[in-house]
């Protein structure tokens, strides 16, 4: 049992797993505290598909090598690009689960509350039940990390999803071999620094 | 302290608040617990906007009513049309603190790592502090509740935000006046269930 707060200071996007297996019981406490996040209308509109296929993820490493190369390309900086280049973004092949998390946007084939202003509160509600998931793997000793560098379309068809069905990304899981000395990885390989507080302002007065 | 699993699951959509007032510690640290959500690339898009003027929250409110009433006269089904007249959807105006969530499209100035396959992933960055801050909030005996029935490009107008800025909703925060019976109050109110399992696939063979 873990206080929430230690918990979510602990939480990490991990790029570096051991090669020990997640059991199914791990994954499913995880899946559960991700259904008990809210969805906006009660719309439940995440899916998710778990890949432990070696020759998919190959696959799946394949489509990231290539978009990140895309990326790389746009990077003008040699000193930029070289740091860039020494970044482990994933673990797609090594980390012993893949996960899928997308949104199922079929649910507004029904009328749902609270999407009429942007029908993104969807994949909103996605991104919310990733995070309590998250927080689960944690918990119980593991930890994720979030792939989006990926040509989504190519994503989609190679995992054969339905059209409706939008993918937020692929997630490595399994136990980290790495905390990172318990900062962002990426600011531990000095890419970049997380500032100490967030941004708040008060409006006071009435505009 | 409180078991991160006892947050998850008392974590509510809140609408019915007490006016008993939200000490700035209290919101600072889920603002704290928020900001340790990840962020795509390390780029920091959340922005907090804290909202206590009552005659602001009156004409925020004004907009949402605007709003409900368009989606209602899109209801055919006198049965539904009734019960959604009698949810109660938001606590603008009754709720001692007004938050909006934002996320700031300008980090994208930079390069950011993770945002070539879609630039989404700020949104679904700030979404995952919401949810942070969310369960601070519910572990420290408060709640939140998330309005998202509004016209998002009256709503920046309203309150002045930078073109750049993208808000995700306007959060109620105060102390829970009801529990709903620990379940999401669409449920309780016999709008609609919330099923007692994720979506989950695997997918065991390459396709």
């Amino acid at each position: 049992m873990m206080d929430l707060y230690d918990v979510i200071f602990k939480r990490r996007d991990t790029r570096h797993f051991t090669s020990e297996p997640v059991p199914d019981e791990v994954l499913e406490k995880a899946l559960q505290a991700g259904h008990a996040a809210p969805s906006v209308g009660l719309s439940e509109p995440s899916r998710y598909y778990i890949i432990e296929d070696q020759p998919l993820k190959q696959k799946i490493k394949n489509l990231f090598d290539s978009s990140r190369q895309q990326a790389e390309n746009q990077i003008a900086d040699p000193d930029k690009l070289d740091k860039h280049q020494s970044l482990k973004l994933e673990a797609i092949t090594s980390a012993p689960v893949g996960l899928v998390i997308a949104t199922d946007l079929s649910v507004l084939d029904e009328y749902v509350i609270g999407t009429i202003g942007t029908s993104e509160t969807l994949t909103w509600s996605t991104a919310c039940a990733i995070q309590n998931i998250w927080l689960s793997l944690t918990e119980q000793g593991y930890s994720m990390g979030w792939v989006s560098i990926l040509d989504y379309i190519a994503f989609k068809e190679l995992l054969n999803l339905p059209e409706i069905v939008k993918p937020l990304g692929y997630f490595c899981i399994g136990k980290p071999a790495d905390d990172y000395d318990n900062r962002p990885m990426l600011e531990t390989h000095n890419w970049k620094r997380k500032s100490s507080a967030p941004h708040v302002v008060k409006i006071t007065q009435g505009l």
